[in-house]
């Protein structure tokens, strides 16, 4: 049919595609069909829905379509029933075992962009490489085709440093303090960082507490260009786009295969250029990778899959059996990251992983000989050279580089857990601590969060702070507090666990 | 949140549901999140939708909800963001090749029915049996729990006798002769039907042109009870309601893992009561089993299977390498069907299938003894017995019990198509008639089809009349006609099949 495109003010997290009950009967269209849209040359697809919300001759689009394809209201366009996609047959080539060709897997991700695959074929697609998983070649051309059908930047500047750690820490602020330290140091570092998703605070919720982290790919050369670096979200860029539309359905699932966490990763690298990118796994109790052992076998995949798209990968395996640093949430975090930047000092295990992590960047990057990267990290950051960067930083991309630890405001509505007992922390449970700042209102609410006042190893006494809530609200805090005595996430060594009472 | 329930005129396929911005922000609730539906003691999932459609303190219902609870308009229900299903769970551990416990898979096809689990998470679950497979206890857990979540019959009349044909081969109105010859013979035979998915004609489908198929339970036991047998349409009943969710998803990855269709059919027949029942596989090219090797291992599944839900089960492997009779499409079909009750007589094709079949199901019932069915049922058809039982069940479910052949309006806008050469008919392509078929308009346009002037064997003249395609409007039989050139379904032996010019 063609029809008058109305653009209707509906969320639906995919693509959905409303039409009149007479045309549907008419069209022979029902609920869930895949139906196509074409405008001039270009084509998007969708899921139907029939109902009088429009009118006949109407084709009704939810505002999602908005972030991919501009149409206009009112715009005539062709609707037309679409079959099964081809990328289906290599779907299922994949879960009789086989191999899948480059060309193959190239479908399959430029039908995931064009919305031609939906939910339900994506999932089986994520289940068939988490059950028969995917070969290093296989891993390559996937990476590939999900940068290349995204958009791509392209810096003047090279090398082209980054950085990626795998989630899991909370409190984890450290690259805000890596990125400007390699930058100072002359290097080239367009960092974008991802939102919370399970965490309390992603590198872009930290950062956009200083300054604006959505900006378009002009924005970013224009900025990184000049200044050698910037702080942004990933999410406000096309890059690899069928990357959020699988971790959609991942996280669904609650499946990571690990074919797709290593495509996930370095298509977005690829795509914006990355020439030298440093890994860092955090490794523990609670992290997302528990045992060294999985660490060394994840960074040689990391390694491996460098080395196929003309990548220098290092690995560093690194601490993360309890928070970085003592705050976890987007303001506590960025306040405690501005005042370690602007004094050049501050809690051990937060600037002593960033300046390790950011020498090895020099290293790399040639900014530094062989073994002294960590002491010129060290310099950079306590000679001031790296909070002058991160001014720098937070004044081109539309932030007041003059901010102060004490503008940032923390929620003001406080609890604090004291220990019940004397004794030295022997535990801080990372998912627990996560979950109660989560409960607290991290990270839609960035002023909410906690601020550790020990870390393990500590000696307390009965009465003593382990950990403030921070909230914005008291209904928030009051369920936070509610968990925090449910899950007791910091253990001390000599505490009474549980008693049974004699009833 | 609590809200008013308000019921949209929209069919999603799902169930959506929609939320005002303003709650969605309050509570927290994304496009496409899980949310559970609380009203008295029952609760029901959806997927959230965002929009402004509904006011705040409004939920809106995709009106699809009303087939499976009845909310009222204005009804205070709460609204409670669920988190991941715990037969999620479940799906990742047969992902690990492990196998699942009764309970497990119990937990599953509860969630399937309660819209827990989305198509997101049944294509998962799909997916990974596809490749993982069930083993013979699995599939009769998942075969008994998709009976016992939705409603089952208890017809007092015993033993009660069933049939069921494996799709493919057009023109199969078998069963629409056989049931009545059955209960003729006094055996009880509640018979439900599908109505066509990829075919021209499911039985319902032509049923529904002699009588009304859409009833209820209580509507079939009264009838049952009453004359011995209906045929009527299952998917008006909720009978394993699980199964239509899943069969959703596998159709569009054109899957059909063997051990799902295994549980769909037997679970409907378990439901309804059946104690012997009779699997009818038409095996040939371009039905749905083509190789008999394939037929005898799919037989023998479907005994044991039976064996393990306490049924007594018989396979017949029938010729399905060509249509069944002569006609294809509801009206000619349910024509070709009456014609052949009223006169005992018809195509062999037809009568000597559902004589021999009708047969099996006598002996298996104790109607007639071992070896001797086929000559009873012959006579209960030829004595116009059947023809008696058909008119009851005509009656008894609604319809004109002296409905002619005459009667039925067929499409009246037709086309033949004509041999183009002398020999004898070589092969008739069973997909090739059914896309035309379809094409032409069927099963929606009840009078479009196609009637077979030939048959495998027959002996042609160049010009002798091969197909005749039938449509209700002149579009519909021109795209059916282009079609049939395309495809050219009836191979003449000495046909010139190509001709490649010296241009």
């Amino acid at each position: 049919m063609r029809g008058k495109i109305k653009i209707l003010d509906i969320e639906a997290g995919n693509l959905a595609i409303f039409i009149n009950p007479e045309d549907a009967k008419q069209w022979r269209i029902h609920p869930t069909d895949l139906v196509k849209i074409e405008s001039g040359k270009r084509s998007i697809y969708g899921s139907a829905f029939i109902g009088n919300i429009v009118e006949k001759g109407e084709i009704g689009i939810s505002k999602d379509v908005l972030s991919i394809y501009q149409f206009s209201s009112g715009e005539i366009v062709s609707l037309i029933p679409a079959g099964t996609p081809e990328s289906v047959k290599y779907i299922k080539k994949k879960m009789r075992g086989e191999k899948l060709k480059k060309v193959e897997i190239e479908t399959i991700v430029r039908d995931i962009v064009d919305r031609k695959l939906r939910n339900t074929e994506i999932s089986a697609f994520v289940s068939t490489i988490e059950i028969n998983g995917l070969d290093m070649e296989e891993i390559a051309a996937l990476t590939i085709a999900m940068a290349e059908t995204g958009d791509m930047l392209d810096i003047e500047r090279k090398p082209i440093m980054d950085i990626h750690s795998i989630g899991g820490v909370p409190g984890n602020k450290t690259n805000v303090i890596v990125v400007p330290i390699v930058a100072a140091a002359g290097l080239t570092i367009p960092k974008t960082s991802s939102r919370a998703i399970t965490s309390a605070a992603g590198t872009a919720d930290v950062v956009e507490v200083l300054t604006n982290v959505t900006l378009t790919l002009e924005e970013i050369k224009r900025i990184v260009e000049k200044i050698g670096a910037c702080l942004v979200w990933g999410g406000a860029l096309n890059l690899a786009p069928a990357d959020d539309l699988m971790i959609h359905v991942e996280r669904r699932l609650s499946l990571d295969p690990r074919g797709l966490m290593l495509a996930s990763i370095m298509a977005k690298k690829y795509a914006i250029g990355s020439q030298y990118i440093l890994i860092d796994i955090p490794t523990g109790k609670g992290a997302k990778v528990e045992s060294v052992e999985e660490a060394r076998s994840l960074a040689r995949d990391f390694i491996e899959l460098g080395k196929r798209l003309g990548q220098y990968v290092e690995v560093a395996i690194t601490y993360g059996g309890q928070p970085i640093g003592y705050t976890v949430g987007p303001a506590l975090e960025a306040k405690e990251a501005l005042e370690t930047l602007m004094t050049g000092k501050g809690p051990g295990s937060l600037v002593e992983k960033a300046i390790g992590l950011a020498g090895l960047l020099l290293e790399m990057g040639g900014a530094a000989p062989k073994g002294k990267g960590k002491i010129i990290a060290r310099e950079i950051l306590e000679k001031g050279k790296a909070y002058q960067k991160m001014r720098e930083i937070i004044e081109e991309q539309g932030g007041d580089p003059n901010i102060k630890p004490e503008d940032i405001p923390i929620g003001d509505k406080t609890y604090t857990i004291h220990a019940q007992t004397n004794g030295y922390v022997t535990a801080i449970d990372n998912k627990g601590i996560t979950a109660i700042a989560r409960e607290a209102g991290a990270p839609e609410d960035k002023g909410a969060g906690i601020r550790l006042h020990v870390k393990v190893g500590d000696k307390v006494k009965e009465g003593d702070p382990l950990f403030t809530i921070h909230a914005e609200s008291e209904s928030r805090l009051d369920k936070a507090i509610v968990l925090a005595r449910r899950l007791e996430p910091i253990k001390i060594e000599g505490m009474v666990l549980q008693v049974i009472e004699n009833l």
